[in-house]
């Protein structure tokens, strides 16, 4: 093989084609081999260090009723998280990486927590009836929590960085963001989240609606990117944004991102969009490569959500698994994750025709 | 919670829906969860301890030039598992399993590789197109390897046992069971294997062809029980019977199984109609509740093979992944084993609503 300081998808192709197994005999494996194979730039790939980090924050939206449960509960999860005892923690240790549980906007006194980071940008977003989810400099603020997330992430030797969220009305806020990045009505976009009823189905459709009529002025002004952000900052949340922020960091540390479910997932879409056609900071190729899809879940936004980013040049938007999860957390992520390591361990470790002395393909014999 | 000697799936699934999240909301993990919860007998199950069996055989059918590689091969990758760098090797490292290799027939002298269990019945089954592919002693002596390693296995504290296979030619040895087992046509049931062309695909289809209808005289007579047993005896192979017999005793020792591909899911399958009816060994609900399909791969049968495992009474056949993964060696059980534990881990260690203090579901705040 041509020695060469960057690995080309042709050349890490050819790496796992040398391997002792018929060619493309691992299926979804060996794309995900030669996609870390790329990102990491070299044929020994590894995803030793893994993290999903959640962000949590509440949503002024929720105390207009879009979500079966009391907007408490974002609070009450994000202690549950630090206790170790809820869905994440118990994923996380089961598929070998660290949880790191960020406050960026949750609407409680959750201070004497020593388990989690605080990094509360203001007690909840602002209600997207009435104003921006966020002030400008609040957004920045959100995009910058999760950039240093990100940035820790590099610090510690992170491979592979899950990006997960709590906070009770995000699923509105995230089909609100879709149907603002995508023009798809709110039917398309509005699921039953954690398991609002037909009533609540519809009533949370027509606040979605409300929200974003009363900011498509603000948001179809200026091109693409900075109508991408516009979206992002009216009809998103806190956690929205440092998703966002985040995926953006981690994409230049050349961390491997993984998306988990719908709220995930919109807001990486936000973050594709957002730098669309920056050529020059050369930011898209970077972010549409690094990005890995955890899952397709059953919450209705969620397949729409992964279509959208499959438009995005140079993003492969295929979910590694179906589990029919709508849990959020960052659950499909930690799950996901074994995954890559197992695919990147396959490019690393496994024998090639050559070096175990095996006979590959043949004409049959006769 | 009643109390009770035996965990039923009521109380599995009570269980799982008092965990801190939405009710369903981890999907397709809470079903494996409360299936390891049945299958253990408690609500703390565990799999901790998994292992993926390897059993190598080769086939007489093999002579007559059915596959891509040689046969000569068969025993290239026994050696290659020896040195623990197969694909099989990596993955379970990766996953977090042990690996047993078994020789349950391969064509070569392998005495000298310590790492491999020997077990030879016979250097090869016998050509299908000739006689049967095992006389009635070398069949049982196969079914006994198998229930060997099962007993190894719980010996050995395994909670999930993977059951893979390597040999060259049986992908038609599987197909040949298939439409023995099912009545479905070759063209139904022969695929590509490890990559044969089309013209290697229309002589593999009828070499198959040839051996259904050499022996079908012999497995139309008895019960269905009876005509199972010699679909496998006269079509399968050393390690389709291994295989079998593996999963008959592992099911007695309230082991997970985890079938793999198309041949094991083959080999899974008659042994589900084997034991089909013995009301009074209690064998067929044992096994059926036991058995878990890693996924659902590319090989052309592997699709037709669940659809009859589906069918078979209290079974669930619904893969847990799908990476179109066409290879074998246990690859795709050892990927989805660390979903396995992942969802015992949820059953065990996840917080409920009452130990969180976290509020429950509610009806929409007005």
């Amino acid at each position: 093989m041509i020695q060469s300081d960057v690995v080309t998808v042709e050349a890490a192709q050819a790496a796992i084609d040398a391997k002792t197994k018929p060619v493309g005999a691992l299926g979804g494996i060996e794309t995900l081999a030669i996609r870390l194979a790329v990102l990491q730039n070299t044929l020994t790939p590894s995803i030793e260090h893994a993290r999903v980090c959640v962000f949590g924050a509440d949503h002024g939206i929720a105390l207009e009723g879009v979500s079966a449960y009391p907007r408490s509960v974002t609070a009450e999860m994000m202690r549950t998280f630090a206790r170790g005892r809820a869905a994440i923690n118990v994923l996380a240790r089961s598929g070998g990486m660290s949880v790191e549980v960020i406050d960026v906007g949750v609407d409680a006194d959750l201070s004497e927590l020593a388990e989690l980071r605080h990094a509360r940008v203001r007690r909840g977003s602002r209600n997207m009836l009435n104003e921006p989810a966020m002030a400008e400099e609040e957004f920045r603020a959100a995009l910058e929590v999760g950039r240093a997330a990100a940035k820790r992430a590099a610090h510690d030797g992170i491979h592979a960085l899950g990006l997960g969220e709590m906070g009770i009305g995000n699923t509105a806020s995230a089909a609100a963001v879709l149907s603002g990045l995508t023009g798809l009505s709110v039917e398309q976009t509005v699921g039953r989240g954690t398991g609002v009823d037909d009533a609540g189905l519809a009533r949370k459709q027509s606040i979605v609606e409300r929200a974003i009529v009363r900011h498509r002025p603000a948001f179809m002004k200026g091109d693409n990117r900075i109508q991408a952000r516009e979206v992002l900052r009216c009809l998103g949340g806190l956690e929205l944004a440092a998703i966002a922020g985040a995926a953006m960091e981690a994409a230049h540390q050349r961390i491997a991102i993984v998306a988990d479910g719908f709220i995930s997932t919109v807001a990486v879409l936000a973050a594709l969009r957002i730098t669309a056609d920056s050529a020059e900071e050369q930011e898209l190729p970077q972010l549409a490569r690094s990005i890995f899809f955890a899952h397709s879940g059953s919450e209705l936004g969620h397949g729409a959500s992964l279509a959208a980013c499959a438009a995005v040049d140079g993003v492969d938007a295929r979910p590694i698994l179906a589990l029919a999860l709508r849990l959020g957390e960052g659950s499909g992520a930690a799950l996901a994750i074994p995954l890559m390591r197992a695919a990147a361990d396959v490019m690393r470790e496994m024998a090639t025709f050559a070096d175990a002395g095996v006979s590959s393909a043949s004409p049959l014999a006769e």
